[in-house]
């Protein structure tokens, strides 16, 4: 049922007078509240009904009339993570525009370490002409196995672009149910089978009490020279149990765009090791982001209006 | 018509024995010859009629029985750019299995560009956790151009993956001539219109007159923020033009598996370029090539056998 009342809406954020009319547009009548209206007037917070792109933290205990906050990001976790959010009714939407970067991110972090071009670029920094110790310990893709931990948009991007490479993809999902374009699905169950025989394992899962150490101490063990891609959260891989595998050699690299701590402490033995490339929680990061982001809470604001359910909802109880 | 008698076969580099027991089948009674043997009596040289995987230098002023070299690289320029070669009879082969390898490295070198890879690893490499200085001048590649110039096995695989990422492919031939899952081609004549429009630019060019600074000083000049990646001969770009247009922004970042010259010196000004990736020409190495390249030998032995034509004649007017 469309809403009768123009809505109060918070935008923590400074948008643009074009913005502006574009939310006016999509809800007329709309109160738009900035932070600095709220701290003149503390009254103003207990009347908020929508938040974008976040609801600042101390706000959550003083909005018993927020419905919905619309974020920006695609994991939750931390923002669940915390008591007097995960205790707020309000409904959580969050955003899927990151499937392209990441999927460039993570595809450019693996060839940077099939095809040695880590290791040529820290040559380069010397300034020495040398093929020899590039050409041995190369991987080809064709015909290998790719795993997929984590079948949403930015899995399946990833899945599309190892298939691209003639590459063969088993995919692992909470359900295992099939999905397009992956040569098989399984459960997380079956996870140490399917690692054992890929060459290429992009873990793309969120935070969830049943995602860490998805990558464990005997996942890590049953690896045969596979390449493991976070791009997930840090805590899908057992740090330690990588370290000792990167240098046995059944973990032949990894490249990590999340890590477990993070931010990655100076003097952790990951920064150094030849076969790693680490790249500071920046695969989604994208021109353009802040607009398309814009795009989606528009979008949501249009169904929040006329009553219909919002896309994106985060489901509280698989925490994603 | 089949050959009536077994050649004689100079086998350049060791075979193992197995390998000589194919070659005996493909060609049964053949004298097999090592460099060893025709040290010991020169005159044998002079029997030679097919050499695998090269011809020794010295060796092609006393071959008059020479009928077919099968060489195991794609580009011949080197070994074209010796008169006794040109000037002598023997049908030249070549091999094309790079396709697979060299569309990696070349799309990871662009993707250690776009996403900032190099420069997070040169980061890495100090052990400092932070993203602030990566997250700008990211590109995207969805409904981008991907300009490809030479549209060999290389070329069209290289177009492939852009498709894969959602770019939009222009490609370069001589004839222009159309090619499956490319939108457009156009003459060589039309290049700086297709640079211009470009973001991503690949070049896979042989080393010819007609090559020679195919991305010349007007060229690299009609870039508009594209990305150059050559995988072909460093003849084909204008270096001098190119570090400047680096410096200037025009051209945004360079991935170079060849250079002019080659070996490039140290101290040269690209080695030390932040928007720079230099790989010392091994785009083209993989595991198994040795093997993949004995298969096309034998594949053409068998031809040469029967009387057939062979597989990868060099065209020594274009010199590809």
């Amino acid at each position: 049922m469309p809403r009768g009342t123009p809505p109060v809406i918070l935008l923590s954020e400074d948008t643009s007078s074009a913005q502006d009319e574009r939310i006016l547009a999509a809800a007329p009548g709309a109160r738009l509240l900035h932070l600095r209206d709220i701290e003149t007037d503390a009254g103003l917070g207990r009347a908020i009904q929508v938040a974008y792109p976040s609801l600042p933290a101390g706000l959550w205990e003083t909005t018993p009339a927020l419905e919905w906050v619309q974020v920006t990001m695609a994991g939750v976790d931390q923002l669940l993570s915390r008591p007097e959010v995960r205790r707020h009714p309000a409904v959580i939407t969050n955003v899927h525009i990151h499937a392209d970067c990441v999927a460039e991110h993570l595809w450019g972090m693996a060839l940077m370490l099939t095809r040695n071009l880590a290791r040529a670029h820290r040559q380069q920094v010397d300034g020495t002409w040398n093929s020899g110790p590039l050409t041995s310990g190369i991987s080809t893709l064709r015909d290998r196995w790719l795993c997929v931990a984590g079948l949403g948009a930015i899995g399946r991007r990833c899945a599309e672009i190892g298939v691209a490479f003639g590459m063969r993809v088993i995919g692992i999902s909470r359900s295992g149910r099939r999905v397009a374009g992956v040569d098989e699905m399984v459960g997380p169950e079956a996870r140490r089978e399917a690692f054992a025989r890929s060459r290429i394992i992009m873990l793309l899962l969120p935070d969830t009490t049943e995602t860490r150490h998805f990558a464990g101490r005997d996942e890590i063990a049953a690896c045969r020279g596979a390449y493991i891609i976070n791009g997930g959260r840090g805590s899908g891989v057992d740090t330690e149990a990588l370290v000792a595998a990167l240098r046995e050699g059944n973990v032949r690299g990894a490249g990590l765009d999340v890590t477990d701590p993070e931010p990655l402490p100076p003097g952790h033995a990951l920064w150094s090791m030849p076969n790693v490339v680490i790249s500071p929680h920046y695969a989604g990061v994208h021109p353009g982001y802040n607009d398309e982001a814009f795009e989606v809470f528009l979008a949501n604001l249009g169904c929040w209006m006329r009553g219909e359910t919002l896309a994106n909802i985060v489901d509280r109880a698989t925490g994603y």
